[in-house]
């Protein structure tokens, strides 16, 4: 017999002690042994309370360890400056966890951090595990233990038994999402608030959400990575296990960042390599926390869709028509009717409202019948529509909201496809909403939120068994040769194209040239016309001091220009001319930059775009990890706005994309297999017209190993 | 004494008439009178049924015409078979308005069509204006007028008076904002829903709401504008008047566009088009319509912020931290504290608390004294700081809500700035909704929309007084005198250039040669390198065939190159060579298109972007009415994500900018001096480098006269 994980104690505890256990329910001592009361969790339950024998009429002790049994959990809601003592007589008591709710550490500057570091300090010696401190506690629903201080639990008689997992940083968000979900009627299968992740954190409960056979979405609320490495192998497990990871990040703009790192003391790391990271992960990004919550209740009420053609229909001719115009801009497309199903719709109403979207109002009172009956025949007869992959109904107010509510269900039940509810009904609406609320079934009360759900499910649903990154391949031995030997710092041109010639990336032909007469002989060995580029130490963009010239066709022109390059560098102050390159000029239709860095986080991130020298203004690159499958290279290439640059666009020859494809790649598995001393490295310009496709410039920053 | 106009009637009217009045509540013409009672509508009202004598206590008219006094409004609540009866009736009766809210009219198909065509020649002839058909009704708030069958109406019991009107051309969606307006506790002065708009429409309400003392801000849902000149003309006026106007447009894409053509069988138009000439008169446009109602509501309830600095509270760090990422997303600023203003909180919070955003969950308890009183000190006393111009409050589920709730307000108004209020608390946060709904107080359920708000407003605020469009210049005679004489169709290169030449537009120096000969002779007139360039009637983009040359730099090139494009020619079934064009070649740093077309619904556009050849790809294109000022011309091109390119960018010479905005100012002014028949017109490219900007290559499409 295996060992309860921690976390399994933790969410199915034999016994609770409350230390601060109060009568007064304003006080967290009496509001969380109140809701353990309320939800009547089957364990055992300890007050401590050094001054009442008996709390909320329950038996109290005087304290931890006057318990003489087993505690699995101990709730602390005492005061930060008696912390310690509460946790030494923890340790005595032989508690095995210890929910700390108590702030004004870590997050309150430094004297707070030593004493958490304390706390940290005992709760390891005597081998307990700690959730906080600083958050608002944890419940889990299947074992009806509630330890979380949220309005929505305190408010509500039930606590929901539910298949959403949520792990949030933040306990007021937790509560936030709590109340949210209650008013859809939805229930989380465990949640957890952590707080300063003093010991355990968001991975910990997100490695028991995968295993956890009662959690089926896992939703996150998260400022700062603890284990970025130890994250992103979960979330393929995750994957893996076929349970989508639904996440909001704060801290993504510089604002954003300043402010995750007062609340929680996290650091947010660089927003872009998270994104790229997780979502090669098949992670759903969300940008609201409100919105999280509405996606994984959709996910969890709805099957998915089988295929990106939405059937709207509405009430309303003009609700018809705004979410048909969301859903084109959500990157769906909206369904139409096939002859089959025009003809099965015949009897239900007159042709000239057979068409998606459907305007039900539009529909004349003498077509209806019993209007519940003939909505459910409509709407079903619809939705089997081979073509038709999900449905929206708008529900603006309208005469039977309740009978729409309940078709709208049945119809999703009968032909197992999705039927997304929005009500822009508002508070009109709030019978029929009644009703899914009852069945747990997600409603919007947004149509783009409802469009974004769909994409998103569907991304997902098609990203499921690709491959998106690869093992580490076995080492190049000729890259690892010449990183042996490489000098710490800015690497020159023609030492990151030796580098990437070794990992087998084609670069440019060229010969350093020291004088007129060396490059006059390289040009004429390498063939007319030649590039010819200004190598110094200090310079690492050439063309911005006229540093490059281009297309050289002939020996006097090679002379002149070597003059001429020596001449550019005399304003720069203090940097020496090392002479200047000669190399092949390359033709280009596009011209692209490759490049890796090194995220602190993330480790090594491979980034592509169009644009050479322009490529900031531009903005049209992809992010991904260096670990990016072939094929994941391919996709993020063709989502690229000037992507039609490589395919033929006006009269271009087309580009060999395989080639370019693997040219990415290399890229790529260099930066795996050189790790954090590839600090950066760029291929800018890289040259292509149709199967010609070089590196023509290049650079790099070797860093010391750590 | 002016007589009043029709609208002035139509909502300020008299009498009423109802045909088809009813005891039976869910007919038309019963719930519409039920509803005129219930809001107590000070006029007369004349129930008309010829089977009852007293309806709803009223006593009944057997007819219209056996009314015998003065009717303003008659409602026709009757089949469509009867329509042309009761319009007849109404004629006889000297009614001056009808509202017609059945439906099977033109959305329905030819037959409706022609049935309606005929209603509106009985009205004309008669006098009467019609509403209608196949809408919903209207109220008056202020004139206690409800002929509106909304859901929303028959569920409160107040008719509540607002500054908003509420134009719709969907009835159902009007009845959606309603009620999401009751559920802000907000009111409208007036709300339309204007159905097929056989005679009124969109045009004659917006005109009355300009002038109307009670109204603030106007929303309006458009499918297609029936008549946009008047339509921008308005908005104008509307600006000119100081009133904003918000507006979701349907039919954005080509699935709305097919839905709104079948809904009230609207034409959607060009929706850039629509966009940039609404823009461009200062509307704000909104995507979805729920989402018009928010702003609209906040737009009354809050005054304009002060600058674009945010400050960012709540109860939850984490709140706080999402709401500052969105903040910076939305395009706006998260503010920081000034000095004093930490110094002036210090008595209250602790030092560490004191940065925004404020985390008020985080202060301890011991600061904190009578929790409503201390919190409106730290929010009054932090929106006092002069470089915070909005605050935004994400209230959580947390201690005090209606507490908040009230300090919020109190403290907008105590510092003359707006604090938006984002109720993140769902259901639970429902005590203190109410507060704000007894106020009127506009509040968010999502960051972002409030977010959004506040940026539009900012917008809306810093627009004003910035002159946008120009009044038509005086046509300039040499323009005249080409256009008169130009040829229907596609215009050549050198005809475009003339064209712009006598705009005062620059074109490069060229000749046309019909030899190698003239070719050389011309090259060497106008001085080496030079460029040649294909002349075919039947090729307009002559650079995908090979058929443009850079760079010739001698006699020997300029004739081989003539040979050459002579042959490029030979594939092009059909296609005739006319010799080639020699001209200057012009240098640059950066290549845009500046164009023109002419839109059937907004007459003349101006398009510019970067990108020459690519421009389709690279989509950094502007879109203005041709009657952008300068300076809104210079503002939309610095908007332009390659816009550094003009400005120095890595090392590039910086564009004479006067010289730019003044040739993208004069193809505005070409088109609209030649109206309809300059279809369309493009130079592309113009050359860029320093205060060298050329149109190196045109073409026109010139329309017969209409």
């Amino acid at each position: 017999m295996t060992t309860p994980s921690p976390i399994d104690t933790i969410l199915n505890p034999g016994s609770v002690a409350i230390l601060g256990a109060s009568d007064d329910l304003a006080k967290w001592g009496g509001s969380m042994l109140a809701l353990l009361k309320k939800f009547e969790f089957p364990g055992k339950i300890f007050p401590v309370n050094p001054r009442s024998p008996v709390v909320q009429s329950l038996p109290a002790f005087p304290s931890v360890t006057a318990i003489g049994q087993p505690v699995d959990v101990a709730l602390l809601a005492v005061p930060h400056e008696r912390a310690i003592e509460a946790f030494e007589d923890c340790a005595r008591a032989g508690v095995k966890a210890i929910l700390m709710v108590t702030s004004q550490f870590a997050e309150s500057g430094e004297a707070g951090q030593k004493l958490q570091d304390t706390l940290v300090d005992i709760a390891r010696r005597a081998g307990i595990r700690i959730i906080g401190p600083n958050c608002m506690g944890y419940f889990h629903s299947h074992a009806n233990l509630c330890l979380l201080n949220a309005q929505a639990l305190m408010r509500n008689p039930v606590l929901h038994k539910g298949s959403i997992a949520l792990i949030s940083q933040s306990g007021a968000l937790a509560g936030a999402m709590l109340a949210r979900a209650y008013d859809l009627g939805a229930g989380f299968s465990f949640c957890v608030s952590l707080g300063n992740q003093a010991d355990l954190e968001v991975c910990d409960f997100l490695e028991y959400a995968i295993s956890d056979p009662q959690t089926r979405v896992i939703s996150l609320y998260i400022e700062g990575v603890k284990s970025p490495q130890r994250f992103i192998g979960l979330l393929r497990q995750a994957r893996a296990a076929g349970k989508p990871v639904l996440l909001v990040k704060a801290g993504r703009t510089d604002s954003g960042k300043r402010a995750v790192q007062s609340h929680t003391a996290s650091m947010a790391g660089a927003y872009q390599a998270f994104e790229a990271a997780v979502r090669y992960e098949s992670a759903v990004v969300v940008d609201d926390f409100l919105e999280l919550v509405m996606q994984a209740v959709a996910w969890t009420s709805l099957p998915p869709p089988t295929g990106r053609s939405i059937a709207v229909f509405s009430g309303s001719g003009g609700g018809g028509a705004v979410a048909s115009d969301l859903v084109d801009e959500a990157g769906l497309e909206t369904a139409t009717l096939s002859p089959g199903t025009v003809q099965a719709l015949a009897p239900l109403m007159p042709e000239s409202c057979a068409h998606l979207p459907f305007d039900l109002g539009a529909v004349p009172a003498s077509h209806r019948g019993t209007n519940a009956q003939w909505l459910q025949e409509v709407i079903v007869g619809m939705m089997a529509d081979p073509g038709i992959g999900a449905g929206i109904f708008v529900m603006t107010t309208q005469p039977d909201m309740v009978g729409a509510a309940r078709t709208v269900m049945a119809a999703s039940q009968l032909c197992g496809k999705p039927v997304v509810f929005v009500n822009a009904a508002s508070s009109c609406g709030s019978e029929a909403t009644d009703v899914l609320r009852a069945a747990g079934m997600v409603r919007f009360e947004s149509i783009r939120e409802a469009t974004r759900y769909l994409a998103n499910r569907l991304a997902f649903e098609q990203r499921a068994g690709v491959p998106l990154l690869e093992a580490p391949a076995p080492a190049v031995p000729a890259v690892a040769a010449m990183a042996s030997g490489l000098p710490v710092g800015l690497m020159s041109e023609y030492q990151t194209k030796q580098l990437f010639a070794a990992a087998g990336i084609p670069v440019t032909a060229g010969q350093v040239a020291r004088s007129a007469d060396e490059a006059a002989s390289a040009a004429r060995a390498i063939g007319f016309p030649v590039v010819m580029k200004l190598m110094s130490a200090q310079v690492s963009h050439k063309s911005d001091i006229g540093g490059v010239v281009l297309n050289v066709r002939d020996e006097a022109a090679v002379r002149q220009n070597f003059g001429a390059l020596q001449a550019a560098l005399a304003p720069v102050p203090g940097a020496t001319f090392d002479g200047c390159l000669v190399q092949q000029m390359a033709q280009a239709d596009a011209e692209l930059l490759v490049g890796t860095h090194w995220d602190a986080q993330f480790g090594p991130m491979l980034m592509f775009g169009f644009g050479g020298t322009l490529v900031e203004l531009q903005r049209d690159t992809a992010l991904l990890p260096a670990s990016a499958s072939r094929p994941a290279i391919a996709e993020a290439l063709a989502g690229l706005r000037l992507y039609p640059l490589l395919t033929g666009f006006r009269g271009r020859e087309p580009a060999d994309l395989e080639r370019l494809v693997d040219l990415i790649h290399r890229m790529g598995q260099l930066a795996v297999q050189l790790g954090e001393q590839l600090a950066e490295c760029e291929a800018n310009p890289v040259m292509v017209r149709g199967n010609s496709i070089v590196v023509a410039d290049a650079r790099a920053v070797w860093k010391e190993k750590a």
